[in-house]
């Protein structure tokens, strides 16, 4: 008798029909004798349609809603879906127990809209388990210590998934989505991506964080952390999808394991800042106070004794870093900020790169062949990225995945 | 500078322009210098389509949704549209912090679907009053000692205005609807029905009762305990409405305040129920603790040994009745229950009836004279009521209103 936690992403609870679908995967797991946590997202569109909501309410106003109430207005979505959860295995005839991220003690930061989990109260939902009741939780939110509800930012209901998981030690976390696992590259851009058996979680956690959209980088470095499995698998099938696990030898043998696309760039171009000792670490602290990620960073230095400083971000958090910027250039007295939406990145990643030679100049030799021009690079033990003019992109995604064989088995 | 605990109902809120209107309702008291709390339903229809939903879920089975899970379900109507106001308010520049019933420590018992508020912890609310900020709180719900939302059953939110109204110590409690006030009776049945400028919380109560559905007994008995005024206005209009108050001298000239219909009406009869001590008081007390109000039994003894006992329920919950009745005959051993739902009760009320004579007569003389034949008759103290047929509702209502002048002023 095990513990598994599994959850279903908004489309797998889109309808009554598909939530009783999404019961029944439960009960097949409570039957084959496994106490079983659930954790559910918003019904399909639910969460957008919210945000719409907030938006009309507060209009063309400049500035944004209160991120407070966003998250006490957003936190409904999955509360919905927790219910009607438990309602379709009581209708099966299995006895479940929903709660909140507040009710069960999912206690996080202060940061509203991307809150962190600081810890996870395992007590109640222990009790309902050993009562051989199914306990259903919400994903994506949490509450503060002053019981101010938050929520985990965008994947936050994986967030959910691993951290319940890590506490109760569970034998594996069954991550249910519309898609049938991880893939060598994005199906829907490479005709011949290849669905891939076992990914070691740095692999995740690198390929996440350069676009591939399944699970969250954050996600899989608290699964990596706890050491918890993570099972990523069709929602209406009952094939078996990627499993997500600590590095094996075999793993060591695969140079490049998948290539993703990142096509939500925006390069920032900080003009004429004044090239003194600390003013860029004054913006870079700044703008991550904001929680904001940065990446792919170039510093050039002028000789009128100004520097221009260039970094990349994702769109969503554009609108957040225009007010840090707009702020801290004018305490700095100097400098413009240039926004630059046309971006992409693609990358290829694999832990058999830490052994092997010339796979840097195998991608840059893909993408050269189809005039593809790399703006800059960067680099892990395990990734190499390339920033490309988005109107590239799928182009030279398309060219690294030939280059590394990726679509053979 | 006073207290003013504002509520506004599902209607008054249903659309973000109307979320608008309520907040710069919400402003001008807190203008005029007051500190002010806003309770708010779910938006619109929010309720009945959540309420779908579980049904839906639910299928054909028999029986119900688990009660708890539903109260999960409901609780988020309200939820979203504190968070709305909230951002509404901020968006006219204006400081607002929302929370839940379980936010506010608004505790209830655990009877899912229709639970009582045990007590209030004002404490968070008046630490945010003091810091100016207008707070807003989610009507209809509460969480028990264990942490389980609740909801408060029909007419939850002004349940949840009138508790913080006593504990807050407000100067008035106002009630936003979208009617204009209490009338002297239904102004959709009796077209010259007067609305009612002051009146005493019993005859509030009594009118509640039997029909009038602006605001439930149990609110108003509540804010008597704690002598709040509510004041039940129109949302769209800034015209005065009624207030509602402890009983003053003048009220007492007032015969009759008011008349109301209630058409909702379920009569069962339990027939051949075993004649012993202490059976109809058993079917009584379980029907009781299933929360669920009879009125006008009537027992009559057969012949055979055995007895007939009706009562009557509204129509909501007859589901309810149906499960306790049916497992109680089985348990005492006899008896068949039979469901009338064509049945009315027209009801007239007025402390000034305390010192008058002739009212009945009055009454049964109108009904008379419009050949509405009286199947029951029950009277408390300021109130006499009279069973009928449904499809005679209507007329007798105008037939009393007219009879006892209440279209004048």
């Amino acid at each position: 008798m095990g513990i598994v936690v599994q959850k279903f992403g908004g489309t797998s609870v889109a309808t009554p029909e598909r939530i009783h679908k999404a019961a029944e995967k439960v009960i097949a797991q409570k039957k084959a004798g496994n106490k079983v946590v659930v954790v559910v997202s918003a019904m399909g569109h639910t969460t957008d349609e919210l945000v719409d909501l907030a938006k009309k309410v507060w209009g063309d106003r400049p500035g944004q809603p209160p991120k407070r109430e966003m998250d006490q207005l957003l936190a409904t979505g999955e509360q919905v879906t927790i219910a009607l959860i438990a309602m379709a295995l009581a209708a099966q005839g299995h006895e479940a127990i929903s709660f909140t991220g507040g009710q069960i003690g999912m206690i996080t930061d202060t940061n509203f809209t991307k809150a962190r989990v600081k810890e996870v109260d395992q007590e109640r939902i222990v009790t309902e388990l050993n009562k051989g009741k199914i306990v259903i939780v919400a994903g994506f939110q949490g509450v503060t210590e002053e019981g101010d509800i938050t929520t985990l930012g965008r994947g936050g209901s994986n967030a959910t998934l691993v951290a319940i998981g890590a506490v109760l030690k569970a034998d594996v976390c069954e991550n249910f989505t519309d898609v049938d696992g991880i893939f060598t590259a994005d199906p829907r851009i490479v005709t011949d991506a290849r669905l891939i058996k076992e990914i070691s979680y740095d692999e995740m956690m690198e390929l996440s964080s350069v676009g591939a959209s399944v699970l969250q980088t954050r996600a899989v470095e608290f699964a990596k952390k706890y050491n918890v499995p993570i099972h990523v698998r069709h929602s209406q099938t009952d094939k078996p999808g990627t499993m997500i696990t600590a590095e094996t030898k075999a793993m060591e043998h695969i140079v490049v394991s998948g290539c993703a696309l990142k096509k939500d760039l925006t390069r920032v171009t900080l003009k004429k800042v004044p090239d003194q000792p600390g003013v860029v670490a004054q913006i870079f602290s700044t703008v991550g106070e904001a929680n904001i990620v940065v990446d792919d960073i170039i510093q050039n230095t002028m000789e009128d004794g100004t520097a221009n400083v260039s970094f990349t971000v994702e769109h969503g958090d554009v609108a957040d870093l225009k007010v840090v910027v707009d702020r801290k250039l004018k305490e700095i007295g100097g400098g413009e900020a240039i926004y630059d939406t046309n971006l992409a990145k693609v990358s290829v990643v694999g832990v058999g790169m830490k052994q092997s030679t010339g796979v840097a100049a195998r991608m840059f030799g893909a993408l050269a062949r189809e005039k593809v021009n790399i703006q800059n690079i960067s680099t892990s033990e395990i990734r190499i990225s390339c920033i490309i003019a988005k109107s590239d992109a799928e182009k030279a995604l398309k060219a690294v995945h030939a280059a590394f064989d990726l679509g053979k088995a």
